[in-house]
């Protein structure tokens, strides 16, 4: 059960709305994010909601059954609209664009992809620079001293970062420098990472989990929510199966149901959604069709010169025709799908 | 290695041509199918291609390294089109419709169903008279009175029909009504009705086992093609996944790479690849993007009473948007994307 | 429901029985087996079961709630034990052995087998003559002249003989040399030929599907069951899984579950279940713990030569020695579980 | 290439090494743990080993092909025993066993527990302060003042401390409490956690992620071992599969093959392995019998009432006949098994 608190509430009216959800049975959990105020309560008594909903200082109330809450789609009816600054946001229908680099490997790594980016009209540079590999003896990324000089040169170009983020303790030295903090698949059950990107004031994109359910990644960004941070992009980037002709299975039924379930952007990445260049055009596509509001994918000037990931990375020219394609359907999806 | 031989072959030259190949440590199989005859040679030793291609009797000679042969586009590299006469075609970037309910049933919702097709400009009916069944005490379908009837129906309204067949025994009463002999996720590995198929002059659709890998799918049709049936379209319709929001996970990733490493067609079924009727369309949609030339979908006149598949069939309502949808993206497709 | 008839009863005893099951909203299936005739009704109302059980010609009726009825342990509480014949008997607790190569290949290979298996004590001895192979230019087995020659040897020796049966058409030519028909993995949900083999007085020993559940699995093994045939084993020899280091995962918790659901007796299959020969011991005594009655392997004179499957078959030496292993396992839980 | 390096090397000896091996094309990486020095040298060319084995300062040198390198049996042939003090050891043969909670709730439920191992003979008691769970609603664990009374009454009975640590921060703090840290299957990617154990002297149990592959858990235990940690365990807790009627997989593939890839010991985890009680017994005996060196698994006073995990935890007179069943199996897998 979801309670929407009016703003500026006084502390009287609040403990006398946990007081009587508390006497129904309810255990309730108190909910301040950048936005509002909440009180999450979890029981299975059965009342009248009209007996909370009518009290002083509660906004609305909300009956949600899913394990999850504050990002059900059953209280939150709107797609949630998340504003980066500069007039860039991630919205329903606009299928937003994140590309770049897997690693980011040098200033002139860096330009290239950004003098990419700009001409087209790409507004959202990914690129990890603390990097979860599978070995201790492989290339790690090039650490905070390389994010500080990627956002010196994404200013210049008007350009926001998504770099990944692995554990709490970087988190304050990486705040300045990033527009979007990134939990990798392997993190999407860090529930202490999760817990401290709660308290963060700034936008997170969460990957599902290698083998995770969409329960599950629904449940670790009710982590976030709840810990205060309401601005999350839920992000489908394939599953692992028992097929290997590819790297990732892209689950675009997931794209679809997540969607349905949550008020969340959902953001496909088609370059793990299947991990083989040539079929990243196809797959991308595939996702939009299936609900997503955005991509993020992996390009480089020199895809097979790339620190990592080399196999999934588009080159540029790549790049440049996937992006056209993307406007074209979203155009047709926008004049012909939405009006219908 | 596929040896494509001259029409009108004399048998002494096909002989020598056999004699030599093995002579090279091949083991040869001589495929016969209603358009060419070809040897199929296994093994592995190096030579010199043009000690075969050079012979009398030979079209050409190529070297194909997969475990499938003549179905790889390896060898033949324009995507093939079947012909299912009247004008009725499968052909790249076209979009073939297969619609219909999951068993066929009555009279009368037979009729309704051909009634919503001829509507929609939908060519081809799908339903099915012998139902695979997880148990042996539901309903197994009306069996081949079902299908002489519905067959008169069809020809009717000039509406081809696929169905599936599960054993090699019911090929041959089915023969003289059936337009695309369908086999199901739980036959992929049947070989023993594969063979049977290949010795038939009738179009096959071959659907993708419930756990099935892309090789093994290809190598269960070039049993058919092996077995002298060329006529064949690929299905993928879902894999088996932890996953319990849906039903099956529909796999684009395979759709797109059917489409490179094969020259059949590749049909989806979103209707099984997800499995719950809001999100068929929007997978279904997806799956066109992924590289699909076809869908195969369950709609019935009242969904929600349908014998079997019940919770993933349309209504004739969302099956006429879904056409609609299929159609501005074909269109999309072909416009904008094939011309750039 | 199930209603265990008394033998010889009336046809008019039967009808009054069935159009009572009937009245109560059930739809009756009348199942006649080797051993006993029986009423499965499928129905949801609840009704006092004393209404039925006390009338005449009725031995006993039973709730089963499961999508699997015949197969339930709920209804039969005892363990089934399928005679072979000559004193040799699948029976829990005594673990049965049947072993041999994959493929028949020679008076050779099966007279050194056998006398392998004489000198162990070993009383069933595997092979197969029909191999479902996934790609249609491999081996596909002696066919039924190897079966011929097989059997004779066989005989001479005593021992039993285990062998797979791919479709319906080929169980009349196989009967007179079978003592037990496998169903392989492919065809755990071949429908038509579980119908022909519930039709057949002879032992079926069933496999699950690559990727089948448990559920699938009890539900294929009510097909011989409903069709006439009480004499199954279920074999559980491993499912498919994303672990690329062996072949299949053997999941000894189907064992463990199967043996809990069923009263059938559960095979356990080590070669397939992991398929790497210096394993196989390991998974065969883990697989005796789970609960498994009996075990089926692969052993050739000389593995590394055999025909199919040589990296998972066993030397003798090796089949020698799990052989005593599993003798004092099975010893060690006669004395010291059971008697606990 | 490991290259293991005499005690008390100068400085100038190991740099010598260090340059020579780079020399020859390998990126060194200088491992300390408490037990020894260690170059992990990473490169592809071919050279004579004994150009750097004959060096002063080099105790011994070995290829390790593997991805994981001082973790394989490649280099270190003999099992690694694992001396918790007090005479408690982790050892092969012996099968350690660690029971206990799946969380720490009470001063009366910790000393009701200790007195069931006590009695048992069980020297490891497991439980949870720290716990993670897929929902932020749900109980999170005692924290530090529940495993400080924890660590408190179990050194009065003489028994040690297994419990999960869930980011680096909390070792400094846990530190002193605990005997073993545990690793949990959401974290056998968290390669900072991972990092951070590598420079503690306290042995690890590493889990096996929900869906890891074998060789990821080899590569994570890399991760400790090249931080400076020795001490480490492997543990298979069963993988996430298709299947519904248990909650996990059990691999026992994955028991033998880690145990013939790796010089650790492998404990099993049979409590999440199936998820399901009554099955937990044959699970843990099964995964002795595939080679598991130890067990931990969940027993509670009154396991219906365990704040988590109830439907898996035993029940103390199920963990005594269990305990009962393991040395049974121990000492007949020692006496005929081994001796043979």
């Amino acid at each position: 059960m979801i309670i929407h608190l009016q703003p500026n509430l006084s502390e009287e009216e609040r403990q006398k709305i946990i007081e009587k959800i508390t006497r129904f049975g309810y255990k309730p959990n108190l909910v301040t994010t950048q936005f509002a105020e909440y009180l999450v309560a979890i029981g299975k008594n059965e009342f009248d909601l009209r007996q909370i909903g009518g009290m002083k200082g509660v906004k609305d109330i909300h009956r949600v059954t899913d394990s999850y809450k504050l990002v059900s789609r059953k209280w939150k009816v709107n797609s949630t609209c998340i504003d980066l600054g500069d007039g860039i946001m991630i919205e329903e229908g606009k299928c937003a664009i994140m590309a770049g680099p897997c690693s980011i490997e040098s200033e002139s790594q860096i330009r290239k992809t950004l003098d990419h980016l700009k001409a087209e009209g790409i507004q959202i540079m990914r690129g990890g620079v603390y990097k979860p590999r599978s070995s201790p003896y492989s290339f790690r990324g090039l650490g905070i001293d390389g994010l500080k000089l990627w956002a010196k040169l994404a200013r210049e170009y008007g350009i926001k970062i998504i770099t990944e983020v692995m554990q709490s303790s970087q988190i304050e030295d990486m705040f300045d420098y990033v527009d979007i903090f990134q939990v990798g698949a392997r993190n999407t059950q860090n529930f202490n990472l999760l817990d401290a990107l709660g308290e963060v004031d700034k936008p997170v994109l969460l990957k599902r989990g290698i083998s995770g359910t969409i329960d599950e990644l629904l449940q670790s960004a009710e982590y976030i929510f709840s810990g205060g941070n309401e601005r999350i992009m839920l992000c489908e980037r394939g599953i692992r199966s028992y097929e290997n002709a590819y790297r990732n299975t892209m689950d675009v039924n997931a794209i679809a149901i997540l969607k349905e379930k949550s008020h969340l952007p959902v953001i496909a990445d088609p370059s793990h959604g299947i991990g083989l260049r040539n079929y990243v055009e196809s797959i991308a596509l595939a996702s939009l069709l299936a609900g997503a509001d955005g991509l993020i994918y992996e390009t480089h000037p020199q895809p097979e010169k790339a620190f990592s990931d080399a196999q999934q990375t588009l080159s540029f020219g790549q790049s440049s025709e996937l992006t056209r394609k993307v406007r074209a359907i979203t155009q047709l999806a926008h004049n012909d799908f939405m009006l219908s």
